[in-house]
């Protein structure tokens, strides 16, 4: 008799006989009867609850149940009389579990703004806002599973703590077990890292990757969704210090296989929330962005453009545009690159590939022209870069030469080097950011909203 | 027209034409005809190619494809003449990737310690026990989500950055900005934790379960699945310093509620795991423990037992049975105790309820008694506690009292005391540890080879 209120919404039938339970949005005290609108988060609408005058302690109920007040309540659902609802509640009892006293209670009628909200990160969720930002974010989770599960792929769990240091992919957390007040030194007073916990230095990851290689030369086919670190002091719209991460990695494939799979995946990404929840995304078509749905509809239906970064550097140098940053082949392509070949150019998302080896990691596959390597980002419009990947060097002698191109050491990747020495194979994998994905789909403006507890510079509250 | 291993092993016709990619495990070469078996990891058994002596380049071919060899082979599918397995593949083609030294290639036919395998995590997954046991680790994980998301509970990733160290429940990893040779002082010469990244002194998350109720009193039903860390000097078989755990949180739910979801969430991870990997269960129960499948079949058939704490008491002053711990109302239940009341008193999972205060965490409720909390433990056979969990205090005025007399600080936990501020509800939760899980379904005697890269006290390698 429970009824979560999105099925009620989307299948109750009148006469029917319903509990359910939530938090009141708001009330309406029209004497003859009284509307309260119960929201139960499984749904952006609320369900509308009707008191009739003559309902039991009709007065102490009202009085009770302001916004924020948590409630339940028995009745039947009859269709609705009024404007912007097919079907509604007529109570028979409404029990008051918790009053939120609207004296004090931050979270009242009116409109807030996404920095107020950010400081009272316990209770926004309980905003339509940030409500749909998280349910389209558990869709876009559940759907990053069922695209890798219906295709044989392992999650595996990377690990957080690492020793690693190496990718050079940004700047590095530390994780000690150390009272800071008291750090051991050595003889020559450096710092003694030998009687740290893991007995060494150890910081948070940066990526999963070079461990899903490992695990994909086992299961051929893996993928790792979890949280990653950036100590960079980057207080920006875009940047988070913790962020989740999708990584993919597969054996046997190349760049072009790469691509295909990075296209099939954001399409399934940009379908299932588009078709589980679309009242949430038309909310943010509505009040966040109006091109949201215009712009999952154009991932879906067009066919990614592939070009070559050398390609994308003469297009961009034959266009009329007025580039903030320089346009010339050697150089990383730069936002508004990105943004132009994708929303000026071809009006649809853009595989580049092939890049300059100077600007990639030592890992990505050195092309037989000994200038590029195969690499791949998939630029979006509306915000550029959502996906980067490549093929990775599988060849022993070639990485050795990469890694100390790059000044670092071979022997501190001993067993990455080992994948190649025994059964190495062609591989391949990408990356995105989870929370820039969800930003892309809702249109949220600060990455700060799409994630539940955000970290950045001076902030790790709650 | 490639197909992944298992689905030819499943499903696979004579006369289909195939191509498959993987690693060889064994070659035997008859002369008249060689067999070599190949490993893709989407199966425990390998794909049993027949190489005929009339086979192009047959010698070249053996003498590369070595255990470990990384191989795509094309042909067609033929019965099996042998034993063992349905079906194999007539090779037409095959094309050897990267070789593997039998000099120095460290994982050859025989079988290997656990030990041994531990110090080459980077190929361990390649062997018949790590395959099964991080196929049953996906599954499980796949079950996981699949069991939350058809009862509409939203997957909540809460921070693994923490400032809050109140809970208690173990020790915790500093997370800092810091370079720890030069860490900045207050004029005091204390620590300036001011200066670090995030203002504050930082830790490495060892529960997601506070932040869970922000988002169970927005949402009703979320759960969390994300890794949790302990600083705890446990160098034993059963604790990792870094491990994943589940905890789901409902609104509106009471401690019977949630003994009824936990013990539905069980069952359903055993079925899932014993309907979609029968291949790994089965060889688990042959090689690592007899026991595994009886195990799953006892959870999966059985009413879990319902006793409160003191009758447990009671049943163990009653029992025969010689303990080395003592048994007393007041004291914390030792893994013998609860192996007892699963194993030999009940036969099957026991839920322990209603535990004195003094041994509970300041969030569980307190009974009309006073001297009890809504906290409940599920024991297993062959295992001990499995899962902990507790309907939580939801009224303001106890909450207080119980932090205060743990000696914490409730301005420290503003926000959450805040949830019992503003429509507060009855609510419910429990947690489990992922590895804990994987290793009683799989039966491995040491939790570091149930993931993938484990973390433990001088140890973080890979």
């Amino acid at each position: 008799m429970h009824k979560r209120i999105i099925d009620i919404l989307r299948h109750g039938q009148p006469d029917e006989s319903v509990l359910i339970q939530g938090w009141v949005r708001t009330k309406r005290d029209l004497k003859r009867f009284a509307f309260i609108e119960v929201n139960d988060g499984s749904a952006l609408a609320s369900l509308q609850v009707v008191l009739n005058a003559d309902f039991p302690e009709y007065e102490s109920v009202l009085k009770q149940a302001n916004t924020g007040a948590s409630v339940e309540v028995t009745g039947k659902l009859v269709a609705s009389q009024g404007k912007g609802q097919r079907i509604e509640l007529q109570a028979q009892s409404v029990k008051v579990y918790g009053e939120a006293d609207p004296e004090v209670y931050p979270l009242q009628k009116k409109r807030h703004s996404f920095e107020f909200l950010r400081t009272i990160g316990h209770l926004r969720s309980r905003t339509n806002s940030l409500g749909a930002v998280f349910r389209v974010r558990n869709a876009c989770a559940t759907a990053v599973h069922q695209f890798f599960q219906e295709r044989g792929f392992l999650w595996v769990h990377t690990p957080i703590i690492t020793r690693n240091d190496c990718e050079g992919a940004g700047e590095l957390f530390t994780v000690t077990g150390f009272d800071l007040k008291d750090v051991p030194r050595t003889e020559t007073q450096d710092v003694d890292f030998s009687q740290d916990f893991f007995g060494g230095k150890a910081y948070l990851t940066v990526s999963g990757q070079l461990e899903a290689e490992v695990m994909a030369m086992a299961f051929s086919n893996v993928y790792t969704f979890g949280p990653t670190f950036r100590a960079e002091n980057s207080n920006t719209s875009r940047h988070l210090a913790e962020f989740w991460m999708i990584e993919p990695e597969m054996a046997f494939c190349d760049l072009q296989g790469n691509m295909d799979l990075a296209e099939a995946f954001l399409k399934h990404i940009f379908k299932y929330v588009l078709e589980t929840c679309p009242e949430d995304m038309e909310f943010f078509n509505q009040r966040i962005d109006n091109s949201v749905i215009a712009t999952a509809e154009n991932i879906i239906h067009n066919q990614f453009e592939r070009i070559t970064y050398t390609e994308a550097i003469t297009l961009l140098e034959k266009s009329n545009a007025q580039f903030e940053y320089p346009v010339k082949w050697g150089l990383d392509l730069q936002s508004e690159h990105e943004r132009y070949l994708a929303e000026q150019l071809f009006k649809k998302p853009v595989i580049v590939s092939d890049y300059p080896v100077e600007i990639k990691a030592f890992y990505m596959r050195l092309n037989d022209d000994e200038k590029t390597v195969a690499a791949m980002d998939i630029l979006a419009p509306k915000i550029g870069e959502i996906v980067g990947g490549s093929q990775r060097e599988e060849r022993l002698d070639v990485l050795e030469r990469r890694i100390k191109a790059q000044g670092m050491n071979p022997a501190d990747l001993w067993w990455y080097l080992d994948l190649r020495r025994y059964g190495t194979v062609p591989h391949a994998g990408f990356g995105l950011g989870f929370e820039r994905l969800v930003q892309f789909m809702t249109g949220m403006g600060n990455i700060r909203d799409v994630i539940p507890f955000p970290r950045s510079p001076l902030s790790a509250e709650f």
